[in-house]
């Protein structure tokens, strides 16, 4: 099959790699019809998080079964799934608790052995466990697809930044980030019940999604000009919530200046850079809580799935261009420049 | 009066000081019954923490109403208080949310223009708000006194750092600190029904304290070592909560390591070093939040008073010497060479 591999910085190819096949009967075998790029894909991309050459890269897809290995119960071949972006063994205790990113038998895909995502196939281990169905229906419509890819990992992830931010009904919500996750969080504050939500960003196609989304403010600026506009907008307090959905030292310095004491940080952004703007005086003075890291969302999944399904959340304005497996290379540059804001892939 | 005054570190004085008086209406003077030395007393006598030389100091007392102003309500003279380690107006969001260590009109016991606590009587702002009634019984009743004094600080910063760590019913805990802010948490995680409470500690005679406060373990170790007994004590895994009472870069880094994925660590202990040693990476990878800070105790009175008087709890253990006002500097000298737990002052 064709799959996407990375050989160096800025070095991604489309080649011919081995057929995905069931090794052990809890796989299956997911002939994918929607993959993406991800903000953190980039980082790879950038040469800031490490990949050994000719590694497989994308971790987001959902697809239709092809082959289930002898024990797998819950799918059969031609059953529409969506894949979180790990696998998880279903079995062990942080499985039961719903931290599937913590199973030790746990991976994600592109990772050193395994199947990335932006490819024409993914073997997909535990498959009982990490997969979900999907309605056989939504094969046939675009927009329905667009927005059930999300489920992959900015969905869940934008939502996993709401919980860990404290998101209640009533709440004030501050969203550092205006790419998918941070947009993903607008959608996911909103959909908790947050009664103001403040975008941050200074592209305009971006924050007329969040506004979309549920943001009823967007503050344009950046650094202390933002800080200030958000406190102004939150009587001088700052927000109770913050979503923290970059992942570098000044986004999380942001994040801490405009949160009201006895507030809440829920981070996703995966951190860059040493103590990453973590100023534990100011936390500890005013008891600013930071909670977050990497999302389970296959533990979210029940939870999302039917809302997208009966229309509450559509997240697919998020996917901005869509491109041929042999255009993700472009796809990566069209990120990396920013010209894009989340590219789909269609196999 | 006389009172404790600190001119630089290491130099701790009694000295002759102003009588006070009642200003505004709405303060009263308290006659310091019960003063004590606290761990973070320590940082500004060995000079970590900056002081203005003739600074006052002491942030914990209680004794009896001496004067009040023509304001307050809740108060005559005679009555017996405790005061939690800020004053605070009772007025604003903030104390209205229980965060009364953010009120704008707040502040710290012996910060500049104060009464400290470690002196014979203090000028109490916003009385009201900022004093709880005792019953006049405890006066006479030196343990039961004691234990009271406790409402100041240490057991109500213990309390914060137990639900900071998310301390459940059923919960493990590990606690890293083995002052009387960590014994404390000990106590407060019992409270809360903790099912397992592991205590770290080198000291036998603190860790004997800890024992009789709910610890069901105690692990007599430091860094790495001390990781390695939680981890096996926790099936490998780490403690759900974890309470960090100390406030360095090490006990933080500590904290983190005896962490279980998804679970909390609770911080009250007052922040030293850059970074106070939060590796964000590991936070994200593991989903581990950080709570806390310092500790609104004012909030918590009206939930731990009644357990002290009805015997529930007993925080008077952590006090482990006494002296009188003019021996104060001695007190100072036997916390920081750890001969002394906690100092107890009887002016």
């Amino acid at each position: 099959m064709r799959a996407t591999v990375i050989h160096a910085p800025h070095d991604i190819r489309v080649e011919e790699v081995p057929d995905p096949v069931v090794q052990r009967p809890t796989d299956v075998v997911v002939r994918v019809l929607r993959a993406c790029i991800c903000g953190s894909d980039l980082w790879a991309y950038k040469g800031e998080s490490a990949r050994k050459p000719g590694q497989r890269i994308g971790h987001e897809f959902l697809g239709v079964v092809e082959e289930a290995g002898s024990e797998v119960r819950a799918f059969a071949a031609g059953d529409l799934v969506v894949a979180p972006f790990v696998w998880s063994d279903g079995t062990c205790d942080y499985c039961a608790e719903g931290l599937m990113t913590s199973c030790p038998e746990g991976g994600f895909w592109g990772s050193v052995g395994s199947d990335g995502g932006q490819g024409e196939a993914v073997r997909v281990p535990f498959a009982d466990a990490t997969l979900v169905a999907l309605p056989a229906a939504a094969a046939s419509d675009e927009r329905l697809l667009t927005a059930l890819l999300s489920l992959s990992d900015v969905m869940g992830t934008g939502h996993h930044a709401a919980v860990g931010a404290g998101v209640r009904p009533g709440s004030t919500v501050a969203v550092v980030g205006d790419g998918a996750v941070g947009l993903c969080g607008v959608l996911a504050a909103k959909r908790l019940g947050a009664d103001r939500i403040i975008a941050m960003g200074r592209h305009t196609s971006r924050t007329d999604i969040a506004r979309t989304f549920g943001a009823t403010d967007v503050v344009a600026a950046r650094g202390e000009e933002a800080v200030a506009a958000v406190r102004e907008l939150t009587g001088g307090r700052g927000a109770h919530s913050v979503i923290e959905a970059v992942g570098t030292e000044q986004s999380m310095s942001t994040a801490l200046s405009i949160a009201r004491d006895g507030g809440s940080i829920g981070y996703v952004g995966v951190p860059h850079g040493s103590a990453a703007g973590v100023d534990l005086h100011t936390m500890f003075g005013r008891n600013i809580a930071l909670r977050g890291g990497v999302a389970p969302v296959r533990a979210y999944l029940p939870e999302l799935l039917p809302d997208i399904l009966n229309g509450t959340i559509d997240p697919s304005p998020v996917f901005d261009l869509t491109v041929s497996l042999d255009d993700v290379p472009t796809g990566y540059k069209a990120m990396d420049s920013r010209t894009a804001l989340k590219v789909l892939i269609k196999p």
